[in-house]
């Protein structure tokens, strides 16, 4: 499966540099915070109604595609070292969101921090 | 399959709440580095050395993963909305990441940004 | 002087607490990064061309001043671990920047991260 | 005044490059968080006791002081666009932090987001 045998790859390219030592769930957070600041960058100062099409140019969306990765691979480094099932996670996020965020009241206002 | 079927799930999610119209990569760029802020959140005030540990608390393993799956769905949109396929991303990354950090420089050496 | 006087009460703030033994750079790094992650989230689904009049609604606005101040203290609280002058710092980057951002060729030109 | 007069510099700057039309609230907003995750990413590593150590080292002094710059003037940039003064919105939210932990209550006991 695909998941399964890139968290295997990723578990070898850690072992084989004995990096296991800096991979605290803490430093990890920090990687994945700072990978997602990246990617922000990326979309700093394009305007909200550009950013469809600018995510399709082929430099902007290789770099947003190698963004992605870093960030992904901070993700799965962090659920492998804590035992946490990422998509366990995400459905049991969803199904909260669903509760949170009811069709009638939620459709069509964007959600800010303050409806939570 | 897991990944597609919740993909399919999340689409659906804001499909009826009509929220398309928020979720540009812009957008979509910020609730992954606001969420990934508040699972950064979670191991701010918390040593290195107890962070192992702290993960395996279990109102604090409930939280991280809440967040973990908060990050996880906004990068799953992201990817969605882009079309930029996570899984290919970590690996062309992991690949990349190969040939920057060879074993043999990088054995038990911490990649600090100006190594790279 | 309004900065150092503020210094002087985070200080006293901080000793009261018995905080200092939290507040090594890289917890306070964290900090900032998870507050700047507050701040960002007031703005996720603000379309640019409403940011400046959200920013004025008088909610959103003590929302906004609230993160604000929260991410200004984490930088002083930085700044005094470290001993680094936050306006010497600023002024230094500023002058870099009028080299790396000429005005002739930046003019009405977004700075991307590749520009730089 | 220091404050001032550099708020007066970073206005020029903005405005010979005209760059005021990339700096709306939520882009400056995504500025500040891109540049506090690159702050971050100095001591992703690096562990809490080598923290102020490693702060203390010249070359990396001089790229923590570089991303220091960085975010305090996307903080100011902010303040000036939103017409919030940094000094008032911190002194509130100290006030703030005052009653929130009350020295009793906080002594010697990290703050976690659960305390609040």
């Amino acid at each position: 499966m695909d998941h399964a045998s890139l968290v295997q790859e990723l578990r070898a390219f850690v072992a084989e540099r004995d990096w296991s030592q800096f991979h605290d769930p803490k430093n990890l957070a920090m990687l994945l915070a700072s990978e997602a600041g990246e990617l922000l960058a990326e979309y700093r100062f394009i305007p909200n109604d550009r950013a469809d099409a600018f995510s399709r140019e082929p430099e902007a969306r290789q770099r947003i595609a190698s963004e992605i990765g870093d960030v992904g691979i901070a993700l799965l480094l962090l659920c492998d070292r804590t035992g946490i099932d990422p998509y366990a996670a995400m459905r049991d996020k969803l199904a909260r969101n669903r509760e949170r965020y009811p069709v009638a009241l939620s459709r069509g206002r964007a959600a800010r921090p303050t409806n939570l």
